[in-house]
């Protein structure tokens, strides 16, 4: 592509005047672990946007009285997610000296980064620096999942504390299984190995299950069901944050899913291409359902379609061709509705369907590379990818097993923690701060200066 | 830029411990191609975020009772934009087989991405999910152009049936026509092809014509004109959605112009570059003239300036020098108010000015490469870039045929199109929707929860 | 990665077909300028979008009587910013034939950009467009954080000038005597020479002191203080607004610093790495002071700790382990608090805190290199970067002299400057104008229109 006839012709004073200051770049030729490094870095950026999406969805889904709630809920989820995730979670996801069960604990990572060799090191690929800033985003989305389920009820000093052990043991853990090299990623059956490319089940059904337990313990929201027991609807302030979140979140995707390839090379736009495509279909499939069902084409249902496409391709996108991804996604779609009528119906209040989209769609994608997986090593020589597949009923059943055991690790731990904050500093705030709202009872002020609209 | 030396030097266990679980990478150099690959993904998923501008723009300039259908129809302009250019336009663009005037009809792509060998090949450049991925946000900038100009009295079933058929065959056409290399491509007048680096007649004319047709035959908004005949305002209900819109829009724009290139290469920054200088030019352009004509520096307008700006210098981007993307964004800001001027006082209505902003400014910065072009295949030898300059009076020709085919193509399909929809499912909700506003009438409930603003 | 015998194989007609259309691309290396000038134009894409953050944080945290107008100011710093910058402040800033003092009148960059193969050369490292991209965006940043300060009473007119006179001169002097290469960069205390990486004075402290001077001269907002000269709050009217803008701001800052390599190699992600762990220590820091204060967690305060840190974090990004990035962090957004209620009780009315964050905290980062920096040139080898730590005492002076020669600089400058609107334009609207709202008295209409929620 250079023409460096054409830049080495031109190379006067003129031309170096208005050069970089820094110079010292040459044509030399780039190191792909330079590359590679840049796109995780990148891609990094993309998941951490996510939590403006997140923040957006969930603000626009519930009700005004709790608008400063939500978003420092998810300031803080950001905030403690990186630290917690930087002292302890990362040595426990990626460290040595622990066990295949429990993580690592031998150096510890933030005393480790003192080391700028360490940081720094190109040779090995991707560099320490990379793959914390990589790593500690996914973390970061992991616990700001159950935010939405818990929200409008929730003690604020008591979701700091669930945050804080979240990102310091829980979901680590579960990485440290699989994308850490533990329990789980030393498991098959037969041939099949577990596979999920950019964590269906190991970041949302994570996040899922802990936004289950969550919301089961703190109980409904005040005026959700009827004397009859039935559920009632209690609309969002504002559609327009939600569906603005939710490109956002889909727009951060792309880094979430494409970035997990973990190099820059020729699978990058493909799996950007996959993850297009499901949450496209995600959103039809949803749409169609509910306006079926209800004779009206919900708007914030059609939202949450988008966002069961995308968990529901997360673990597949590498293994499945653009055909089955908008299959993947439409199922998605399909199955996020009935999810989200049936925990109401079970009075589960989850006021933005985080249970739906995370929880249920994470283990649907899951379960679909048992169904539709078509690559594996063998037929491309992605080892390096970590991608292998076994194919039919071994790979469903090794998928089904890790569901099962993500289910019973965050299920028991999130009952002992969620059960010991009840006893201890209580889960919901008082029957009067839930009507008046948070934002006056935790954080002094409405979200909304009302009284400010259109006067002095 | 790399110290071999030191990185070798540290390479040692506590290095390798929190080196990437993946490997593989190494110092060997990345190939050209992965570097295009990757910025043409990033530079897709920058153009896919347009969406969440195009979203904020129109919910903002429009009225609240409206805004939940809004929403729907930006989602639905992804997700069946996403779906149709898969399964259908794609393959008309730029696929084999079909004939110079109406695109390739041979191999489907979304059947042909079935063989992953096909879709991971770096070997011809840009793999064909890169090309997939980059090309489809296009198809979807081009139909949500119309749905700006058919705000607020337009029925969600009909828009959904556009939508549909705009990005299965209407801008693919036009797309194979040009990019595809079909009919305009192999046209000349003297020395001059067409030049339309990234789309303003072929993206945002293509858009903007269906939008007038549209906005034509639906007629204007009850109350959008007073008894006398002549046009009141009607004031959108978030100027602050509308400007937070235009940031993310221009934001996007260097996708779109900048991954026009469509390889990461010297000429990329100068794209950016330009891209930046022409929207800032749009902003002062269209902010002084509305202030000369009103008295007011209407924010509305400077927002709209920088979108002229930008659709404006989006065909010669790369073709002229910044001082003349100065002037050519400049221009544009100007045109674009006399043109929603215009508009206004021959009755059509258009809520956020889509018609002026993507058509009466594509077919001006179309036709700005006849005026200010300077650089050529010759002068840089940028055969590979596809940008050949005839220059003068030839080029100012041959970009006014396209514009004409283009004018014809659109117009006639669209109306043809939104003619048979107003005949069959009907064009336009009842005047008690519209009055009522559309998000309770198509979508169940209001975009704005209002009743829950400050209390349970 | 390639596997180049797998996509040799696999070249053919149908692999064809769906390739790039402009093809050219092959095999061959990257050179390693393209992948830095790559990188470049994505991280100023990102700065840019800084600036839709910035809208929504100071949106939020004023009225909605202003929104309007806020919208203006910020889509005019970009505008003003930009194309002054291109005329004038880019060649102050780099350029030759002037002074070390007040910076290069030589050659004019607008004039040269007329010769393409001036902007487009790759011999040199960044083209010339790439270092006026890069450079740009961070103008205008340094212009909008005035208008945070000055919000809700300053009259229009009078900001452009500002904005213009200091995109034109104030700020690409300060640019010129470091990053330019003139008379701070030529300084030396010891070994010790002046050290910013990203500029938490020359680009923020700048802005910082500015927007001192202006929220001085103007004086508070009218109801501000009582009859009892004590401050009151006057609450922004969306808290919501405000979180997202400093998510945006945050993501952003991941190119202002990260970008601020003015590379793409192995430290990007460490730059990266200590940028997001600053913010969220910065959260802590801030939410716990105010928490412990006034017994609430403020949700404005815990967001403007995000960019204490952020702007904390801006000068030592690249000379401190993570350890103390989050030190740097954490105490900036402690400083945050006292200096926001300080500036208050001093009757300085800084509606957003504007002047504390990039002020106070610019100033904090800057000498935090003389206490904690760790990397300098002879650790690393890294000459190339510009770094040079001398350590200890000496280092903390040369810190401490910057800040004294920029707050100088600009003190005086934008003394005189605001002083001579004040005498002609006036700074300020009229009492009548303030009290109504700035939208309708500046800009026509407000900036929602509230008459049209729910109705026609």
């Amino acid at each position: 592509m250079l023409k460096k006839s054409v830049a080495g012709a031109t190379l006067g004073a003129t031309t170096l005047l208005w050069a970089s200051p820094v110079s010292a770049q040459d044509l030399d030729s780039a190191p792909q672990a330079v590359v590679d490094n840049l796109w995780l870095v990148i891609a990094g950026a993309l998941v951490f946007l996510m939590q403006a999406g997140f923040a957006f969805v969930e603000a626009g889904l519930t009700r005004a009285k709790n608008l400063a709630n939500i978003m420092a809920k998810n300031l803080a989820d950001m905030a403690i997610g990186v630290t917690m995730f930087f002292v302890v979670g990362y040595t426990i996801a990626y460290g040595s000296g622990g066990s295949d069960w429990l993580g690592g604990f031998g150096d510890l990572f933030f005393q480790e980064s003192a080391d700028p060799e360490v940081l720094f090191d190109l040779g090995a690929g991707l560099t320490p620096a990379t793959n914390f800033f990589f790593q500690v985003v996914f973390a970061a989305t992991a616990v700001t999942i159950a935010s939405g389920a818990m929200a409008e009820r929730t003690k604020f000093t008591t979701y700091l504390v669930f945050a804080a052990v979240m990102t310091a043991i829980i979901y680590p853990v579960v990485v440290h299984w699989t994308w850490g090299g533990g329990l789980i990623a030393q498991m098959s059956i037969g041939d099949a190995v577990y596979s999920d490319f950019a964590g269906s089940t190991i970041v949302h059904l994570t996040g899922g299950v802990a936004a289950l337990v969550g919301a089961y313990l703190i109980g409904p929201r005040i005026g959700k069901y009827g004397e009859d027991g039935k559920p009632r609807a209690i609309p969002g302030h504002n559609v327009g944050y939600a569906v603005i979140g939710v490109f956002i979140l889909w727009f951060g995707w792309f880094g979430f899913n494409a970035g997990s390839e973990l190099a820059a090379d020729e699978f990058v736009p493909f799996l950007a291409m996959n993850t297009l495509i499901a949450a496209a279909a995600g959103v039809i499939g949803a749409t169609a359902i509910i306006w079926i069902k209800t004779g009206v084409a919900d708007v914030a249902m059609a939202g949450n379609g988008a966002l069961a496409g995308l968990v529901s391709i997360t673990a597949p996108v590498g293994t499945v061709t653009p055909v089955f991804a908008l299959v993947i996604g439409l199922v998605g779609g399909v199955i996020v509705v009935f999810s989200v009528l049936a925990f109401d119906k079970i009075k589960i209040d989850d006021p933005v369907g985080a249970i739906s989209v995370h929880g249920t769609c994470g283990i649907w994608g899951t379960l679909s590379i048992g169904l539709f997986a078509k690559y594996d090593d063998a037929f491309l020589g992605r080892e390096d990818a970590g991608l292998i597949y076994g194919g039919g009923f071994d790979q469903l059943a090794m998928q089904f097993v890790m569901v099962a055991i993500v289910i019973a690790w965050v299920g028991i731990t999130s009952f002992i923690l969620f059960g010991a904050l009840k006893a201890t500093l209580g889960l919901r705030v008082s029957e009067e701060e839930e009507v008046t709202g948070l934002d006056v009872a935790e954080h002094g002020s409405s979200g909304y200066g009302l009284e400010a609209v259109g006067g002095g």
